[in-house]
Order: C-alpha cells, then structure tokens, then sequence
C-alpha cells in the first residue's frame, strides 16, 4: 500500500510504449517520457500471427536449419565473371521469338510503358519487326513468348530486356557451380532498359553486339575470370553500393582491363571507344553487381523449408518475391511509385512504377541494403548521410546473417546485412529497402531520376502464409 | 546564506574543468560529475599568452584581414597538371648538382638514413656517382648542394629526393599562375623515397624517364589538363583523403587517361606496360594530389601579417613549418616517431622518424584533416573509423575555413578544415593531424608500415612568438 501511495505521491516518470499520443500528452504536461517506438508483431494481424506461431510450434521441417543452410550457401558464394557470350547460346532455353523481361511473370497487355518501349526494341534489335508498329502487333500477337529473366538465370537492370541475339555476360557462381546472366549495361541517355527504343538505341545496341562484347571478352580472356565478390568488397571501401551508385566498381573493372585491352589485336580507335564509354558510364559495373548477385542468392534456391527471399523483382505493373522453400512461385503485389530526386524538367507524374530485376542486389545484402557504404548516394536518392547509415542498420533486423566479405567502414567493419527471412519482414513489419532509378512512364523516354521505394507489404505476407500452409501440420493449418 | 544551506544540504553535482582526478575523486564517492575536457589556452605557457594577447591587441597590421586573403586564394586555387618536364628544364633554380629533398634544409651530417639512402641513388641516377661508397664521398664533399624541394616550388614524398634529370608533374594553379612540380611515384618496395638506391630502383627510374614520363605526358596532352580539384573533390567521395589512401584518385586518373593511352603512337606493349605499372601502384595518385595542394597554398605565401601556416614538412631529423606572413623561414622541431601499423617482421624499433612533403596535403586541408571521408583507412594507419571522424573534427578547432570543393559525405557534406592558423594551434594546444607511411631508418630498406605522426610542439609556438615580434609595435614587444 506504502509503495502504491509512494507510486502517487512521486513525480511521474513515464515510459510509453507504441502510440506517439499518449507519450505527447504527458509531455505536454512536463511529464518526462521516454517514447519506445513498438508495434505489436505483424501489426497486429491475426491470421499472420497466427501463421507465425504455427510455424514456430508445428512446423513439419526445421525451418532454422534449413535457414542456416541458405545462409551457408549465401556466405559461401563467390561469383566469378568468366566470359561473353550470345544469349542464344548460353543462357538455357532461350530462342529467337522468346522475349526475357525484368521482374515476374507479365503478359503484353499489362505491361508498363517503358517495358513496352523495351520490348519494342528488342524485337527491332531482333529483326522481327522494322517500326514500333510492327513490333507492337507483334508483341500483342501470341507469337512472341514473355518470361521472367529470373526463370533463365538472368537479371536485368529496368525494363530487363533480353532477347535472343544480345551478348550477355557469363558469371558462374565458383562454389556451387550455378550460373548466371545480363545484358550489358548501355549507358545513360535514351537507352532500351527505360524503354526507349529508337535509332540511337539500336545503333547502340548493335555498337556493344560488335564490338563491346568480343573486346571484353577478348580482355577478360587475356585476364582471367574477375572475382566480383572481391571487388564487390573493395568498392564498399570506396563509397559504392553495388546498386546506384558503382563509380568505383566501373574504375576498378577498367584499370583491371585496361592493361590487356591494349594489347588486343583490333584496331587502336575501337579499343578507344570502348575505354571511353566505359569512362563514360558509372553504370556499366551495375550488369556486373546484379549477375554477380544473382549467382550468389541462386544457390540457396529451393532448400526445403527456408523462409530465406532468393528474389525480389519489379517487372513496372508488379512486384515479386520468391522463398527459398517455395519453389519458383511468386508473390506478388503492386509496384509502388519511387520516392527520390527527378532530373531537371520531371515531377513524380512522370514516373513510371518501380521496375527491374536490380533489386537482385538488396535480396544478396548489398545495394540499399549498404547504403551504409556509400553516403555520397543520397545526393543522387535523396535523404542525408545519417539516413543512408539508418536504413542498413534497420535491415538487420530482417536478415539472419552479416556478410563475411562485404564490410562497412562506417558501422566499424561491420558485415552487410544478408538474406532476409520473410517471418522477419512480416513479424517487424520492416520491409527491405531498395534504390533505384526512376523511368519515365511513357514508352521511348528514358530516366527521370532516381530514389527510394517500399515494396508492397502484401506480397510478404502472402508469401509468409503460403509458407505457414506448406509447411505446417493439416490440423493446424486447419485453424487458419 | 539560505541558499548556501541548501547549496550544503542537497545532493551534490558536480562539473568539474580539467584535470580529470579531482572529479575521479568525487565519482568514487558516487557523486555524479561531468567531466569537462578544458586546458588553460596556451597550456598556461605565459610568454605565449603574451604574444596572443600582444597579437590581439596591438598588431601593427589587420590578421584578420590578412588571414582572409590567405583563406580566400587557398579556397579559390584551382590546380590543374598541364605536363610533364624534366626537372632541370622547367623547375626553377634546378641544376646538376643541386639534389632537393623533403623538408626544411638539412646538412648531409644530419640526414636520416632514408634519406641518405635516396641521396646516393640519386646521385647514382645522375651519373655523379657509381658506387654507394661514391656517392657517399660526393654528398660530403662540398660540391653538391642540398636544398629544400619546398624552395623549388615542389614536393617530394618521404625522402623526396629530386634531381636535375629526372621526369617532373608540372601544375599551375589556374586562378594564381603559380606552378608546382613532383617526381613521380615509383610504387611500393624497394624505392627511392624509402631510400632504396639499388639496381632495382635505379631500373625503374629509369623506366620512368624513358617510358612512363614520355607516355604519359602525351597523354595528358591528349586529354588535356587534368583538374585536380575536380578529382580531389570525388575521391572524397570515393573513401580517399588524398594522402595514404588514394585507390579511388588512382583509379580515376587511369580511367581518364586510358582512351587517350590506347591511341598513341607507341608499341602496345610499352602502354601496357604503363597501365599495368599504374594498376598496381594506388599511391600514384600521391604524387599528383601533392603538388596540387602545393600550388593552392603556394598561393597564400607572403601576405603580410597572415598567420596561417603555408608549409608543413619533414625531412627525417626535423619537421618543419613556414608562416603566410613570416617569408621563407622555417620554425622547425625533432622529426616524431610514427604510431601506426607496421608490415610483418617491422616494430617501432625499426622505424625512422617522421619524414616527407607529404603533409602539404594535410596544410591544404585534405590527407589525414580529411580522414572522415576515408575510414577504410584505419585498416593502413591504424584506429577505429571513429577515431577517423573525430580527427577531422578536432581539425576545424584550428582552421579558418571549410573547403567549397572538398566535402565529407560522412560529416553532412562539410567541407574539410582549410586553412591552419597558428594562432589556434598554440592557444588551443591542438596539434595538426598528420597521417603518414613510415620508413626503415637504414639506407636502402624501404617501407615498414604506416600511421598517425604528431608534430612537435614548439615549432608551433615559436612561430608564434617570431609572428608577434614582427607584427606587434616596439613597446609591446619589449614586455616579452
């Protein structure tokens, strides 16, 4: 009874947990409060609060080991640039009217603009239409097969078109012996991966079919494969990201070729030009750092009972994730539009959804995930510096492991957060953190800026209760 | 008296200035203390209490305004490397028999072992001498003369020996027409400015004259002038300081050179030569961002009454530091001991003290007053990236300006402390951060590790005092 009266007869110190509210109106008062920012798991929904105990108590697998093993097999990858190669040739079932396209699964008519201009383009580039006419028809007509770039081992940056003729760069994951695939970067300006698909696009296009592409595969056969998980740990020293920001990575790949790109038997003028594009390009390491990726979170597919996403995709209509346990299927929600900075002339109404395969970099624990790494990004995102440091330090809260070779100075060394558990996402309410660029909406533009996007929450959460469903007793799953 | 009751009666708190033992004292009583970390300006040193006070109060010229102008041409200096020359051809006073080093002036009776070493091989490089014992028996001898590479208009790392034939870096500093010039940047292991002067040195000098010189000096004048501001300001950006960490300037020099490379009339294998020789050395870019902090604070010489310190240097046995306002002379104190990491089979016993012109970069406002935006570099000098930010901002206590160009993304976007005033350092007792390699006190050995170096004090505060008795009318002075 002393200690209740002593409770009322003391000043009030008060600690308010959740609602911002309560903590305001005693403070108003001159109360001292101390505000815990605490949301009930889930947000408080039931059904996913009831999935997450059920696949705490009644799992039918060991969900943390075989988390444990996707982990493994993410801190073990290491991915290698091995060569250039056609596409047709080396990437596995593709053909010459099938059209590969960032993101999941979409049909032609639920296409947005500047994959549409993409698409118009590669089927140009193709030779199966001569004018965005044709093309069109052509898209709309059945004949032409669209699939994920992820179902081929592919990523792509944008608008993430492949088609059959494109050289693409060969990375083989030298641990597990997987592989992966992108196009080559093309530059900023008008260029294919926002959808633009004119006459400077094409000849473009062709300029990297003819020339880039054997040149670099030339250089890189004179220099050996490039260990990219290397570099990737170098360039988190030196203020990249491995997503939008990769001025050090396009610097480290050139000085490391440039030695054996002189020496190749062509001549002098076309090694010249290929050493001023790739000086012209901070982006070109971008279709480096996303293969690289790919390979890497590839390897942890499809291990029985890991909650692990091995893909986050945005094809500018929907985004997708995949779990590592539940095979290829997608879970999907809508593309949200990006939140940054617009080049000069653009508003947000110009804005294309969010779109491409990149986030591949997030789902490996780089790109935003490090923006730790590289506060210079956010003059190109927006956000401070102090930002960039809170966003990674918020996703370890939804990952199960720190990189063992991708270091961040700022966190003292720290390792980046790496593979996200989707019970995590669901539970913290936390979704990744992805940077991008922004394209603009009609077909034929190109980039408007670049900055911040949410992916949609659903899209966790169905995957989290598909997980529940698969991986749970019958009779529990028969409380849902 | 009721309030000294209640001063009596209530518990104490306590903030204690200074020495930390009276308030440990009180903490081991469980008092609670705030420990305030206050030194007396000037250390309680009354004869330079004196002459700040005399300074403040009775100078027979405006500092302020004279400190204005030194900050504003250091900030509006724009160094640009428009060539490359031989020494003897383009660097003022040069001749064949004068050897200029790193530092103040020294006597070859007095030189550290590195710098003897590098004396000898330049010598031996010069033809002057063939043997190790020859040349020994020349530099006694009285014919050579020895000379500041600051006197010259230039700077030399470590040793920073530089004679007549050797290839130069010519800068001009665009805005002020004044020029600076370095050798250049031999790589790492048995090397000149470590004081190595074997066959393997000598090799690559000479490489350098024949090869290396001449391919990039036709390359420059390919590209044209390079803008060092313009790099400095990125590799900021890029987790370079521009003193010990210089992988990104390197970089970016390489990439910016190598379209033009590639187009010159020269065998292939020569300029693959140069980009592989480039690629492995990330300290080339020292040799560059050197002299361009050279010629911005070249600038700021000889303004009368300006306090801010112009050049900082060492040359083995003596640090030394010139003032804006106090002409050519040197105030000079005992070259200090490295504290850093050393390379494996190297202690501190092994070390020669402080040596080298590098530190223009940290007189310039970059190097180790930057290291906020280089905190992988704690992995080569030592400490925490922590430490890394707290240097930087211990180092605006004692500058007069920020940097317009040279920004810390870690810090906001602030500019890098620009501009020393030795008027500060005395008061406030802060010495410059300087961070440093370190080399092996005998001749001929090379680098033994690299880390942080403290200036000695007094040659702070005796150009304090020499600043006062100039600037300070007679009466004044003759209360000193």
């Amino acid at each position: 009874m002393n200690a209740v009266l002593n409770l009322f007869q003391s000043p009030l110190k008060v600690v308010n947990l959740g609602l911002a509210s309560f903590g305001e109106t005693l403070a108003a008062h001159e109360v001292p409060v101390v505000q815990v920012d605490w949301r009930p798991p889930a947000g408080g929904d039931l059904a996913l609060l009831a999935a997450l105990d059920r696949i705490a108590a009644h799992s039918t697998v060991n969900v943390e080991e075989a988390n444990a093993e996707a982990v493994s097999r993410i801190l073990k990858g290491k991915p290698m640039l091995i060569g250039v190669g056609t596409a047709r040739d080396v990437v596995p079932g593709m053909h010459s009217h099938l059209v590969l396209h960032s993101g999941p699964p979409i049909t032609w008519d639920r296409m947005a603009g500047p994959m549409r201009g993409a698409v118009i383009g590669g089927l140009i580039y193709e030779g199966l239409a001569k004018t965005r006419e044709e093309a069109e028809a052509l898209a709309a007509s059945g004949k032409i097969t669209f699939e994920p770039c992820h179902h081929h081992n592919a990523v792509g940056p944008m608008a993430g078109i492949m088609t059959s003729r494109m050289p693409v760069w060969i990375f083989e994951n030298e641990t597990y012996g997987n592989r992966a695939f992108a196009t080559f970067n093309e530059g900023l300006g008008k260029v294919l991966r926002y959808g633009a698909f004119g006459e400077e696009v094409q000849e473009r296009l062709k300029w990297i079919e003819t020339d880039l592409a054997p040149v670099m595969s030339e250089a890189l056969a004179a220099h050996g494969p490039l260990d990219l998980r290397g570099l990737l740990a170098q360039v988190l020293q030196m203020g990249d990201e491995g997503h939008n920001r990769n001025r050090a990575g396009t610097s480290l790949v050139i000085r490391e070729l440039a030695p054996h790109l002189v020496l190749l038997d062509r001549p002098r003028e076309v090694i010249a030009k290929v050493l001023n594009f790739l000086n012209g390009n901070d982006h070109f390491f971008l279709n480096l750092s996303m293969p690289a990726s790919k390979c890497v979170v590839d390897a942890a597919r499809g291990i029985e009972g890991s909650s692990v996403i091995i893909a986050m995709a945005r094809n500018g209509t929907d985004f997708g994730i995949q779990l590592s346990g539940l095979g290829d299927r997608w879970f999907t929600g809508p593309a949200g539009i990006v939140e940054g900075l617009y080049l000069p002339g653009y508003t947000a109404a110009d804005a294309a959804p969010d779109i491409g395969d990149s986030v591949i970099t997030e789902t490996a624990g780089i790109g935003g995930f490090a923006m730790a790494a590289a506060p210079a990004i956010v003059k190109f995102v927006g956000g401070t510096p102090a930002d960039a440091i809170a966003f990674t330090e918020r996703m370890y809260e939804i990952t199960l492991a720190e990189s063992e070779h991708y270091k961040i100075p700022a966190l003292d060394f720290r390792g980046t957060p790496t593979a996200i558990d989707v019970r995590l996402v669901v539970e913290k309410g936390i979704l990744p953190v992805i940077n991008t660029g922004i394209a603009h909406k009609t077909p034929g533009i190109g980039m408007v800026g670049a900055g911040l996007v949410k992916p949609p929450e659903n899209c966790f959460q169905d995957a989290l209760k598909a997980f529940a469903e698969r991986y749970t007793t019958p009779h529990q799953r028969s409380t849902l």
